[in-house]
């Protein structure tokens, strides 16, 4: 199976168990339940689940371990997506060439639909039949990294950079948060899964981070390179927005050529950090799939 | 010291608990700390914390784990009001005579502080000293209590109850799902924080169930009485505003003095729940006092 191929079946089974894992709908107030479910189950490539599953096979855990924990964390993702396209914020009518979730449903339907995700994204976890150490070690890495010193820090201080521009630092700095932290929650879940039945060697806590992190930052510059120079008919969307918006990106502080550099070798960083161990094969291929990407 | 005196003292702990326990900022992205604190601070009675530290103290546990899982519920019922405020939803200028979040901090900052605070919670809790299985029943009863078949299911139900009106059997739902999920929870985490040194009376988590339902059931029926008959000046605010928007209520489904029995009757059924334990005197002058309060 060639990458694309892991990718796709990866998803499937990520596609197939958070469909499963939503809640069952109470018929009193049925129209929350169909917008979660909306958003939750219009997945794209579900590269976080794939992480973690991934992780946690390098590790010999079970799948549906990493399958729970990773559908928890694609419920946060999906609810941060939801609340990004609310007028309020960046006022999206389409989200993967579907209507938002507020055109569907409205304004107040999809911001409770986000809340009622974040809130359940938890709810999975401590209800779930993992150990008692697991649950908590991933309800303190979720919630710090989708929290305000992680993910939601991140969303602010893009918002901030709107108004006045960010300093090449501030510019890395927010991507790591804005995408970088859940990415790095993502890894850690499948050690954490693979923990459930097995164990897993100490030094690879640092080094799933240091390939999150390689990863995280690439996947950034990727996507800013292909705002600049993408095909919009691959992309699904129009480029240039970034541009547009007046927002830093790694193309203004940047020319594109250096930017492409500076994402190979924060690949090539990532390889590195886990390339010492058995069967890290796929995440590598992963990292190399990342950079390479048209979409 | 009379009830009065108490819920005052109870409040001055908690409010100074919830100062010390908020996320330390971070100035690249201040906006959104002082957006958290702004809500988080601006307290109110504090019912819900008094119920948490008076049901932990009945059963001979420690004010610190009390107040612990108290802040953290606190935190979530904080973010309710900031996402209910908003524009999208019932669009309020003012909140306890303050300017709400959206008001002071704008409406994208605003739907980001209550995520924060959401998410928050969960991270206090699993961040804490609490023993592992005394963490994962507060984290499951909250995620759930708070979550799309509590808490966020009563706000739709509200919301929907604008456009058609409730049956009597949904009015009730409505307010078990709205405001008695996180009174319950409030009730339980009293009982899991005395966990965490104590052992507590098995019979007792049925009992404060039972407290926590007429307790909560009373209080809203109490709200719609003083939004009929009550007194502006000791509310702050205009009476009047539910059969302004066509809400049912406890006073449209029936007349005032049906709802006053009502009350008498659910406040009386709460104190029997609890009348038979040692060091119940607290919490059965409570709910005297939140049947009988003029705002």
């Amino acid at each position: 199976m060639n990458i694309k191929e892991v990718i796709k079946e990866n998803a499937t089974l990520a596609d197939n168990y958070i469909s499963k894992a939503l809640p069952a709908a109470d018929e009193d107030f049925k129209i929350i339940f169909d917008a979660v479910r909306y958003s939750a189950e219009s997945g794209g490539k579900r590269i976080r689940p794939m992480l973690t599953l991934e992780f946690c096979r390098m590790c010999g855990g079970a799948d549906e371990d990493a399958l729970l924990l990773a559908t928890a964390l694609e419920l946060i993702h999906t609810y941060s997506l939801i609340h990004d396209d609310l007028p309020c914020m960046d006022n999206d009518d389409l989200r993967r060439g579907k209507p938002t979730n507020h055109k569907v449903f409205g304004e107040d339907v999809a911001t409770l639909a986000g809340d009622a995700l974040l809130t359940y994204a938890f709810e999975l976890i401590a209800s779930s039949n993992l150990s008692d150490s697991v649950k908590i070690k991933a309800i303190k890495a979720l919630s710090y990294n989708a929290g305000i010193h992680g993910m939601i820090g991140g969303q602010v201080m893009d918002m901030l950079g709107e108004k006045t521009p960010l300093t090449p630092d501030g510019l890395y700095k927010m991507n790591r948060l804005k995408t970088g932290c859940l990415i790095k929650c993502a890894c850690l879940f499948g050690l954490y899964a693979a923990e459930n039945t097995t164990s897993v060697k100490e030094s690879l806590y640092a080094d799933a981070e240091k390939y999150a992190d390689g990863i995280g930052v690439s996947f950034q510059i990727t996507d800013d390179i292909l705002d600049v120079c993408g095909d919009e008919k691959l992309l699904g969307k129009p480029i240039g927005s970034d541009s547009e918006n007046g927002k830093t990106t790694f193309t203004t502080i940047h020319t594109v050529d250096e930017a492409r550099e500076i994402a190979k070798k924060l690949t090539s960083d990532a390889k590195s950090a886990i390339s010492g161990y058995d069967k890290s094969e796929r995440l590598i291929e992963l990292a190399d799939f990342l950079l390479s990407r048209q979409s």
